[in-house]
């Protein structure tokens, strides 16, 4: 699959300003697998794929969630934001026949991160975060460290997202403090 | 065992300022304790005794920690600041035979917290954080919660605390977001 033609098959899932975000997420994921030496076929298709249900029924896919092993029951006690990531990871399989564990992984962990990140699933999460529509206070500081440390990125991402959730007085999924407490050891 | 008997105990393991702020604590449990109708006399003792280990030894901390199966051995991937309190609930009863799991609940965990916590474990969580001795900003607010909502205050002391950590790029024990994920849902 090259990248018109995933581009061309999430696009009626997504609205307008959502379609030019993935689009967004896909350059910066490639230029990340570029300088991270990851293999850039699968961090487009992931990235292209990364929000396919962000506007997916909420029962339909809190059923999911309740019918597929692979996706954690922890998600329903969590804001449902945070549900179309595990989702997709189930239904690019089953709706489009994307069969790769490594993609579909990185499509289920893109909004929470956590611990043990392969080099895969920091890019699409890093690449969600920094494409350069987003105005986050401090992406800045991430952009910048993206350029040549993945690691240290995608842990300020992640420590602005868990600071950010705290002052709105929000949830956090567990596995994104075990994402910020991993990354700390290395940093 | 009364006040006088379980501060005269603790004194010889703590240095003079510490042992000042575990007066205040446990008058600060106290009056928790009946604000909130919880047992008293658990309160004054757990009070005693949470710092009873702050000055232990961090090697005999660590194999203390490694030999007993109640203290979880994740506490070792995180700052030994966390250790005193899970090391005491052990020692208070081996050193001075204070065997009640109710106390010795409210001294392991009265530095992380963690989800469904007891009312007694949450009086001397929050007592240690509010006794008069403490500047920590925003403390007034936690304060005025502790006059009149036990689960708010704990909450907001709770909150404060990660927002803290993650501000100074410090680890959060697991259980302490899940304390604050806990409480939120009755917020």
């Amino acid at each position: 699959m090259n990248k018109q033609q995933a581009l061309g098959l999430v696009k009626p899932h997504l609205t307008e300003t959502r379609y030019l975000h993935t689009e967004r997420v896909v350059e910066t994921a490639l230029d990340l697998a570029a300088r991270f030496h990851v293999d850039p076929e699968k961090a487009m298709i992931a990235s292209a794929f990364h929000d396919y249900c962000k506007y997916r029924n909420l029962a339909d896919m809190r059923q999911l969630i309740e019918q597929y092993d692979q996706l954690s029951n922890q998600l329903l006690d969590f804001h449902h934001e945070l549900w179309h990531g595990p989702v997709a990871s189930i239904l690019v399989e089953t709706e489009l026949g994307i069969h790769d564990k490594d993609i579909q992984s990185a499509i289920y962990w893109h909004t929470t991160g956590h611990a043990k990140m392969t080099d895969l699933e920091k890019i699409v999460y890093l690449a969600d975060y920094i494409e350069p529509g987003r105005v986050i206070p401090g992406i800045e500081h991430v952009r910048r460290l993206a350029a040549y440390d993945l690691d240290h990125a995608v842990f300020l991402a992640c420590k602005n997202s868990i600071g950010f959730l705290v002052s709105k007085s929000r949830k956090v999924y567990p596995e994104t403090l075990n994402l910020y407490n991993d990354l700390l050891g290395k940093n």
